[in-house]
């Protein structure tokens, strides 16, 4: 097949290699939606696995090893004969020789281009964050972050007086699902596991805290209030301290200072405020929106480059209505097919006349986003789903509907079945197997050193 | 329970506090040992999980996640009355004042000891082994190789002249079990799942080579004669060199010379040549035998210190034939299971007249090794076993064997079914799942660098 896509594209003028920076949500759509269409597609990712970024709270509060949640990119792609990956960092694009520069030192040739290389963390500069904060959004942060939490546990058997400085205490910054969820996870892995773990011992789990601040006046935002109320309530009946209304002003190492004067000592600040651009952004060479976001034309074709297209987390995408799309799988998936749907036309409109007349479709149709609703987990048996058309779901309907949906976008079936496998022993058991401190070198890193700072950072591990 | 413990051990004088030091095979028997029988028993390791070590070759070839391999110790003590855990390092043994000397600056008193450390790499001073040899001994040195063989390939998509170098060529060095297993699995992870994951890339996965070599004149030296020439055609005809009969002198970044004078260009040496006693044994202030292990009387006592025990790879226990005991996990369970059976006696001792008399059962009973049999898995449906009295397998039924044992052997019920059902999957599908490359920070390690080194060392993650 190779030597027939060869051959095939020596004789098309125009379109013959299409590079896609990402294998996010956004970036495998455009592949999958490019499959059978007669272009060499070559997907570019610093990881050689594709995230499920939805389940990354799991894997911080130990209920899914790293591989459950990774996918590699190679058992997607090599099902495909017109796809190829390349395991590398993207650093530049050159505009004017249409080169992907990565930082190997290689370049990739491409007549279009889709750049859909995500986020990263957004600390609105608040002091601290960036030092001591764990941020939830690559695998590896949710590694760090499962080894920080557990770590905290056996450092306070060894000198129980850090729970009196917030030893225990575990601060969740941001009211959206990542962080209503990282908060119901963590509240039933400590009532449920750490309790039983350190029964008899030194530690005192009851004395742990979680606490859930929220900027805005409620958490959910984007929920119904029905749906909102229902979180709310349900969280604190579990024992979460919810603050909203309430910013973060300063992080320390052992103190989370607070918008309303309050101070927290916690040696534990989970990050899930917000993301904005990945740094990639500003190597494109074109200004940026909000956010380091890329503004993007309604058809998601950078403005004044026709071959480029951007989808997903990194596009400012309209919402038709003066605001811009969230950054949800569900868009960068839409996004990622619209975009292949765009291409596969302008290859057609080529191979029709060679001079791109007589193909159909419209290579420049806008991108519609079709809302399929939202969901977030609040942990076991609970969770809040909103489907459309005034269809809302709470408690072990909307968890069971949550489940489902889940398992059904994971990729892969065998991921599919772990996680099922998983979340059946999770669920009967209240166990969490995958409670590892799993670190560099002897996976001693969180073991209490006699002279550590309190809050050290661990190179993550599975 | 913790209460009454506490109140009669306040009544009984002598033995109230048995420390284990390490949470392998040996260890966890001893605590196991110790289940009901009224002492504090506290286990010490630097991991917070136990490690399944039989099947780190697995994870070191993609074929399980770190955490199928890996159990939380106090999911384990959690359920007994009278165990704890701490996670901390032991540095050392304060013998005047019964005190284990632990590397955060605490000390936990005993009045029994059962040092059961294990082991470390033994590389019999060849030189560049410990700079670029992969070890095979603990969860993190898999990760670190699967991370590092995943790598290769991705490199050699990204600059197809290493392959010339012996980029794609793997060196394993020991013929015993190890060496074995780790060379079968990985002729099969290239033959069967990368040669698909490559196809159609720039990677001539064809040209991958995997040589086992073994300083001994054959293979499973301890093997009888019928299973070893089974393992040499079985792994001769998958596609792996063995080379027997010669050791390695030298090893750089991109050579490797054996004795024979031969040298293979190659950017992978894995050591599974042998072990020798971990470090903490040379701060026991001790006399330590032959591979810095500790010499212990029949009973397992340490010389002049008849409180203290060495059970597992780390001691230097004799087989009644002036050899030594070999470091498996047969020899550390029944080892382990036998100390804790001449620490309840002495227990029973002393409750029954308080100075040492009147209680049943020889507090000094030579430890007596069961044989129980050897096995190796060769690959796919294939392996040898011997299982004593002369019954020796090979082939699919000693695989089966092998499955099966394993599988009982595994602690705890979520992970036996978590590697059955990797095994089934892997099985019927020739795939594996967690071939991924996840390192620290971005999981960007292995990535093809401008001016990186060969043979780079990458921090291990799961």
């Amino acid at each position: 097949m190779a030597l027939v896509n060869e051959r095939t594209s020596a004789e098309r003028p125009g379109i013959q290699k299409v590079v896609v920076v990402g294998a996010g949500f956004g970036g495998l759509a455009v592949a999958h939606g490019l499959d059978g269409v007669q272009v060499d597609v070559t997907v570019v990712d610093a990881n050689n696995f594709h995230t499920f970024r939805p389940l990354l709270y799991q894997v911080a509060t130990s209920g899914l090893s790293p591989a459950d949640v990774a996918y590699p990119v190679r058992g997607i792609v090599s099902r495909h004969a017109n796809l190829r990956f390349r395991h590398d960092e993207v650093t530049g694009v050159d505009w004017d020789r249409h080169l992907v520069v990565l930082a190997s030192g290689a370049a990739l040739p491409f007549d279009r281009l889709v750049v859909a290389a995500g986020a990263a963390v957004n600390d609105f500069g608040t002091p601290g964050v960036a030092e001591h904060g764990f941020p939830m959004y690559q695998l590896p942060d949710a590694v760090r972050l499962r080894n920080h939490i557990i770590g905290r546990f056996e450092v306070a058997e060894a000198d129980p007086s850090v729970v009196d400085d917030g030893g225990l205490t575990f601060v969740v910054v941001g009211g959206g699902p990542t962080g209503v969820e990282v908060a119901g996870a963590l509240i039933e892995l400590i009532d449920k596991v750490l309790e039983r773990d350190f029964r008899g011992s030194a530690v005192d789990v009851d004395r742990a805290r979680v606490v859930l601040v929220e900027a805005a006046d409620d958490l959910l935002p984007m929920f119904h209030p029905t749906s909102r109320r229902y979180t709310r309530r349900t969280l604190a009946g579990r024992g979460v301290e919810v603050r909203a209304g309430t910013t973060v002003t300063e992080v320390t190492a052992s103190r989370v200072r607070l918008g309303d004067g309050a101070q927290i000592p916690t040696h534990t600040l989970v990050w899930a405020a917000g993301v904005r651009g990945a740094p990639l952004a500003e190597a494109l060479g074109v200004p940026l929106g909000r956010g380091g976001r890329v503004p993007v034309d309604p058809d998601l074709r950078i403005p004044g480059h026709p071959e480029a297209f951007v989808v997903g987390d990194l596009a400012a995408s309209g919402d038709g209505d003066g605001g811009l799309l969230p950054g949800v799988a569900q868009v960068a998936i839409q996004g990622g097919r619209h975009v292949a749907r765009l291409i596969a036309r302008e290859v057609d409109h080529r191979n029709a006349d060679g001079n791109g007349a007589g193909g159909r479709g419209d290579v420049h149709e806008p991108f519609r986003y079709r809302d399929k609703g939202s969901m977030a987990t609040i942990g076991r048996a609970s969770a809040v789903a909103e489907l459309g058309h005034g269809v809302r779901l709470k408690g072990f309907t909307a968890w069971v509907a949550w489940l489902g949906l889940h398992l059904v976008y994971l990729m892969g079936f065998r991921n599919r079945l772990m996680v099922f496998v998983n979340w059946a022993w999770n669920y009967l058991t209240w166990d969490r197997g995958a409670r590892l401190i799993l670190g560099a070198g002897e996976g001693d890193d969180t073991r209490p050193k006699r002279d550590a700072s309190r809050q050290e950072r661990t190179p993550p591990v599975g």
